[in-house]
């Protein structure tokens, strides 16, 4: 058995058994060990942003780490804005990048690069100088890696940059996998100080492990019997929501309206969030987003057991089970004729089947997730890092994660053309993924960012570098274009029509709605 | 006039008036600047993998640098595969990243990350911590630098990674150029040296510098005058040639052709080039590609200037100006029927206008080389880094900078999906960019390499990631959903229909080849 296959071989024996492969030359050693394993589950992508969003989306449903299988340095590269997302949002992930062998390094052959600045950006674990004997080993080393919360983390990524040496020279067999640490406990002490504090001018705010079902229901226990307010951080990573779940909004997005939604609070309580910041710093605008004379209390760090410390704190309250405040069932209502944001979302969740899951972006899909929670149980991935064209490739890997699961990618015209071939592996893989592109020809949220510049008049050169039509995307020609059904709707009838008839259908479908 | 503006205005002062753009809310200041200095031209792509793209073709053709506007560290991020192959083609390039304030940077919002280890990867200047006071002298450094030859190259990549708040603050007017220092002369000791070695078991290796039309003669008269051969480096990053011109071949791709090529050679002369190496290591292989017994001379490195060094060379022998090899105009037989790739490359050289330039991937393209020596005047631009995904965007950048001159970007279907989005602002731009996509369903390279792992039967697992069916890419569907007209052609008949009509038509087309 060569290195190559013993690294295959041990992954699989530990439970991770996809991997979102874009490989090259010096991957090859590894493509013949993929092949060799057939519990090796291989999903082909045409560009390695789609790779790791979809790693980033598999890991986010299943808990487990996907693989990638990137090509040296340009390969890694073409990931990172993913990658970045996919450390924001904690997710565990495991990066296999190919490298020439380090004796071949010193010739400097033209796709010699320094890869590991490049892993460094967006890794917490990183390797690069495994052997054939060590590369079991490494890769163990890199799953326990992902799978360990740290500071403000409940996952990681991990980048094993694999020497093709390393593959192609004979190993010692399979490696165990390694228990990752459990995240350590938050002391009865402070869970108690902050319990004794919780009242009606306090908000709990929620991400990481604090976002789990159960820790949300703790969280609004607690809530209730205090008084307390609960929210989300402005992108949480992951939720789970729906009639019947706790009714928690999730923080605006601009500082202004996060610090009019915080007026008046004096205690704000965090459950793996960190401190609200302002996405991008302004003049005159704080950046920390707490109101003043607020005080800001941890009670549970990304890398603690925030779930535990949630229920710690619900029972140091004798907070009843029952009462607070869940999403009702409501009726959704798009309305007739002309196509908007809003209407599609009322589409949405008068047609989506229970437990379907939504990858946001930028762009209007966010104005789905109030009505979805009145619809049917819904899981959400949100964009985490600000780097635009997760959604597709995220949903590429919910749907790999979960197939039995309807799976919705909504996005900004501006933001599918990032990583709009995640379409392909859609249509390879035959994926329940359903494309909904909220095209209204600009980069939108740049056009107001612009006119809060003071700006009133936009200029032609201006408007140019937001605007997206001239030409106009024709997004159904380029899903067909990818083996993917695509339908162009300017009205609410056509869009339902084109909704109930994807999902009739199953596969994947795009619906470009023109908002 | 605040910093933004002061940085554009400089730039704009010193002949840098295009800008290849993808920018996002940190970059709105330099958008308003742009808006206010109607010189600099900024166009517009949809992934940032174009923008640097384009800049590397732009400046392989101008010789002056363009900018790219990008988006913090997912922005750079997205434009690293493409600026990998333009540092690997010495390529001058100016970066301009926007960043949080500094001050902002440790709330740690979202889209903060460590951008200087990305820009690390690439670049040979690097500035993140400008201030309204700094940037316009910063952005004259930047400048400087990216024209400044080092060691292995002719021109460099600066990044200037610019805080959002130096470019909002008031900034003291605009800053003049700097002239980049000359590259240092080759003293006549060592061109003497190596002028009485010369003879018939000699290479010259061409590469940087040493590949301007100028250059190409004075090594051909070196060579026909000593018996020397001649040639270039397997991926030189720009060649002008067409009848009349040098006949000088690229050396092979694969290691062992590039040892058969080089067999029985006693002197190797490098004029701009580095020592061939192989392009991936092998086991059983070596790594420096150069006979055994084999002497390597360096003529002139690449910081150094390289062609006049070949002038001295060939006045040093003496030799004549005429009577080396040159190119033929040849007649081109395409053939009928089902289309090749070669009778796609002898199509192109019998329908290309005087003066065509051709960017290159990888795929078939390079099969056209040869063909076109024997046609017209031609420019190539090649691969220089192995990251596929240039040719494209590379073919941007050559249409803005030689509006006067056709383009054509020869692409492998694989790696024309890398950076599809090239083809929105080749319509947006209306410029006269002619694709073909070899399309062979297949990422034909990694077949072949796969094999010469010694594999005879390729297994379903792995030639699934090798293969680009199921389903099938539509390239004319792609093509026209941005707005480029696109043609799918199987016979040399409707190929060359579809290259004359696009030719007569002028503007942006696609032409899908199935070879």
């Amino acid at each position: 058995m060569n290195g190559a296959e013993s690294l295959v071989r041990s992954f699989v024996g530990a439970g991770v058994d996809v991997c979102f492969a874009n490989p090259g030359t010096s991957e090859m050693h590894l493509v013949q060990a993929i092949d060799a394993v057939p519990e090796m589950r291989a999903v082909l992508t045409l560009f390695e942003g789609v790779c790791t969003g979809a790693a980033d989306g598999y890991a986010r449903m299943r808990g487990v780490p996907a693989l990638t299988l990137l090509h040296l340095g340009p390969g890694l590269a073409n990931g990172i804005a993913n990658l970045h997302n996919a450390r924001r949002a904690a997710t565990p992930l495991i990066n296999v990048v190919g490298n020439h062998a380090l004796y071949h390094i010193d010739y400097d052959a033209p796709l010699t690069s320094d890869i590991d600045t490049l892993a460094r950006n967006v890794s917490s674990w990183i390797k690069s100088d495994s052997t054939a004997a060590t590369l079991a080993s490494d890769g163990m080393a890199a799953l326990q890696a992902s799978l360990t919360a740290r500071a403000g983390s409940a996952g990681q990524i991990a980048s094993l940059i694999v020497p093709v040496d390393a593959c192609w020279s004979d190993a010692q067999g399979v490696a165990s996998p390694l228990a990752p640490p459990a995240p350590p406990a938050v002391g009865a002490d402070r869970v108690q100080a902050i319990a004794a504090q919780l009242d009606g001018d306090s908000v709990i705010v929620l991400d990481g492990a604090g976002l789990s079902p159960e820790a949300q229901v703790d969280a609004a226990r607690a809530g209730h019997v205090s008084g307390a307010r609960v929210v989300f951080s402005t992108f949480p990573a992951r939720t789970d929501g729906g009639p019947g779940s706790p009714r928690i909004d999730k923080l605006p997005y601009f500082p202004e309206h996060v610090l009019a939604s915080l007026a008046g609070v004096k205690r704000m309580v965090l459950a793996g969030a960190a401190t609200p910041v302002s996405f991008f710093a302004y003049p005159d605008m704080p950046g920390e987003l707490v109101p003043e004379g607020c005080a800001v209390h941890t009670l549970a760090a990304g890398d603690e057991d925030v779930a535990k410390a949630l229920a710690d704190l619900a029972d140091a309250l004798d907070a009843p089970s029952v009462g607070y405040a869940v999403h009702e069932i409501g009726s959704q209502n798009p309305g007739t004729g002309r196509l908007t944001t809003r209407s599609v979302a009322a589409c949405l969740a008068m047609r989506m089947p229970e437990g379907s899951v939504f990858c946001g972006d930028s762009g209007g899909g966010g104005a789905a997730f109030a009505p979805t929670q009145q619809a049917g149980s819904n899981t959400w991935l949100n964009l985490t890092g600000g780097s635009i064209g997760q959604g597709g490739p995220a949903a590429v890997g919910a749907a790999v994660a979960c197939p039995d699961r309807q799976v919705f990618a909504l996005l900004g015209d501006g933001a599918s053309m990032y990583t709009i071939q995640a379409l392909w592996t859609q249509a390879r893989e035959k994926l329940d993924v359903i494309t909904v592109i909220f095209s209204n020809r600009t980069y939108g949220i740049l056009e107001t960012e612009y006119r809060r510049l003071g700006v009133n008049e936009v200029g032609d050169r201006a408007a140019a570098l937001f605007d997206l039509s001239r030409p106009d995307l024709d997004f159904s020609s380029l899903a067909q274009g990818m083996g993917v059904n695509g339908v162009r709707t300017d009205t609410v009838e056509a869009f339902d029509k084109a909704l109930t008839d994807a999902l009739e259908a199953g596969g994947p479908h795009l619906i470009e709605a023109l908002v």
